[in-house]
């Protein structure tokens, strides 16, 4: 894959019909000095989700993205160019490689880099201060305060209105969660078709192992649109490390927990969800187990409506299971019972805020959050439930959809 | 997905058999205050190549990690504290939870956060000042700066010693570009079965878009056990867009770029190889293009060994298509030609140190890089031919391999 070549000069220039003193054309300054303090990022929008969120399009180095006076600015080399202009959800576009130029002319510093395009453009933006969010690189914010800028690094999230989505946001996350069942379809069937030889199940001749699994899984979420980098198949006591994604052959008469989070190709939206299934005969410890953490789950979705605390809906399913004789504790310098949070928020990231846990917070109308309870307990295993809801004023509206039949014969 | 809980006490601490003052045990300080500045980094590793190539295990969340007087130190929550002593590359082991339970005592702070946690290490381990990334979150080194902490920006990269690849590691860059053969593979299977209608190529009784074939090419890839997150498959003019990853359906007699980049799911080490195909017959100019892009390939790869410029090895490549009267230049304000670098190391990153193009810099020994010449007209269309080295004393090792036909009737 290509790499953006050193600058050259280039003219294509900007899109947004306003001229920052570039020579040759009518200044039309109508961007303000804003009042508030600018934003800045510089991220690739295939690692930063606020990046993402910001520009709208997929794009692979990192950007120059910033907003001021209320407009959304970003750089492009000649690479990107093109996309940008007919996929970026911004309203100025300005050329890297134009950019460098006008920098090499005012500071006859041979190769500018990120820092002094963002001097540059801020200086003919009039901006001195800049919001950037916490994960802005360190480095970078190191070279724009020696250059004079003011850079405030944002504790918590950068742009909170992400915790909100929108119905096309919550309809791409539905798109996920459809990814995701393809995945745990796929899972259910080929536990269905594995058979059982010495305790061990078998897909045609070969082991069915959780590897195998999670590449069945993988490829199910790619023909629903959705990559899944992650994958866990874990069965037995594997499943009691809840981010243990699983390896080795898969048992007969285990559970085994299946959690399938495939980011939607098209628009970055993740889906999360996990089943937990048992191919052979469950015993009626791990019965009690897979129905107290359904019922659990039951309990803290029957919680969900805008302004609840997070907290209430995690001391449902806490309940449930206090009240089923589970308990969370330390054995053995490992612990067991209900040893994470009930859920998180999901969107373009697969852990965004809220967290649905113990910690303060209420829930806010059109926040995405996942409802996942689970109990682990080594020897006996782990059992997770997880689906996917939007709050709404009185409830929730359900953006996942899968069975709950566990029991494969 | 499972995410971790808030803190709760716990008691499995430290694997390194050292007592930092942990009460009840015997101080036993053997990790000497650092002469030189010690490096600190905070990132997940499934996002972060530094925090991958340190621990050698993925997480999903960002974790602490230190190296201080030759030990790698590594802080891990309960979730994934069992997996890091089986898997992590690290000398010492903290309980995340262990340490918050500490730092709460020490400071009467009701949630301490990660600049907490890391000023109670340095403390403890006599460190003041660290190196960090130059992506290193710059809210936390605000934080930690205000926290009496001298932390300093590495301008370039972390870990210089990433660009010369042991063989291992060149082996798991070979394993990444079996799967990115088998994607190649692949898509030249779907283009020989497919069948021209109107110009317009159909697989079976549907179109074969540039999706459908990436999702081929993708699922060839998982097979092969590497993961591709984004491939390219560009026909016609989308291929002179370089970063366009192509969509819609391909077309009869028209240049179409398949480049493939997969990441080794075991070891996180990326492939990187593209081939330009023709279903259809080939136009003489086509024919002349495809020919001058392998020819300038072969130009390139003779002047590479260890000492070799950067700039010797793209210039090359320029050479040729200067003499086959390729000219690069601006028409319409859209760059053609070789609008490019010829090449970029390749390891846990898809771009990493160093660049093959017109900047300073001379081929290290057992540096990988790729070598990717390519041409772009829009009308014409595009083609690029890539494949993968290690540098040697004297020359190279291919690290890829696949056909170069590319006509398919």
């Amino acid at each position: 894959m290509v790499f953006a070549r050193e600058a050259k000069k280039i003219n294509t220039a900007w899109l947004c019909g306003l001229a920052y003193g570039y020579p040759g054309n009518t200044v039309a300054l109508t961007i303000m000095p804003a009042k508030q303090t600018a934003r800045l990022l510089y991220a690739a929008s295939e690692a930063s989700a606020d990046a993402l969120y910001f520009m709208g399009m997929f794009v692979p180095d990192p950007v120059i993205l910033m907003e001021t006076g209320g407009k959304k600015i970003g750089v492009f080399s000649r690479l990107e160019f093109g996309r940008a202009e007919r996929e970026a959800t911004l309203d100025c576009l300005y050329a890297y490689e134009d950019l460098v130029e006008r920098a090499r002319q005012g500071s006859k510093q041979a190769r500018p880099g990120p820092a002094e395009l963002i001097k540059l453009l801020a200086g003919e933006l009039g901006v001195r201060s800049f919001r950037v969010p916490h994960d802005f690189p360190a480095g970078l914010a190191a070279k724009l305060t020696r250059a004079g800028l003011d850079i405030k690094a944002v504790d918590g999230e950068f742009f909170p209105r992400r915790e909100i989505k929108t119905g096309r946001e919550a309809e791409a996350i539905r798109e996920g969660n459809r990814a995701s069942a393809a995945g745990i379809h796929a899972a259910r069937q080929a536990l269905a078709r594995s058979t059982i030889k010495n305790g061990t199940l078998y897909l045609g001749r070969q082991r069915l192992t959780s590897e195998r699994l999670r590449t069945i899984i993988r490829i199910a979420c790619l023909e629903a649109e959705g990559l899944a980098m992650q994958v866990i198949c874990a069965g037995g006591d594997q499943a009691c490390d809840p981010h243990e994604v699983g390896s080795g052959p898969l048992r007969a008469n285990e559970l085994i927990i299946v959690d399938v989070f495939p980011r939607v190709l098209a628009t970055g939206y993740y889906g999360d969800m996990t089943r937990t299934f048992l191919k052979g005969k469950a015993s009626p410890a791990q019965k009690k187990l897979v129905a107290t953490v359904r019922q659990a789950q039951k309990a803290s979705l029957a919680k969900i409506k805008a302004g609840m605390a997070g907290k209430t809906v995690h001391g449902a399913a806490e309940r449930v299971f206090k009240q089923a004789g589970y308990q969370t504790e330390q054995v053995d310098g490992a612990w067991q019972g209900f040893i994470h949070s009930t859920g998180h928020g999901l969107g373009l990231d697969i852990h965004e805020a809220p967290r649905v846990g113990p910690a303060p917070g209420k829930l806010k109308r059109g926040t995405v959050i996942t409802v996942e309870p689970g109990l682990y307990y080594p020897g006996l295993g782990g059992c997770r439930i997880e689906d996917v809801v939007q709050v709404t004023a009185d409830g929730y509206t359900l953006l996942s959809k899968a069975p709950y039949r566990w029991e494969i014969k």
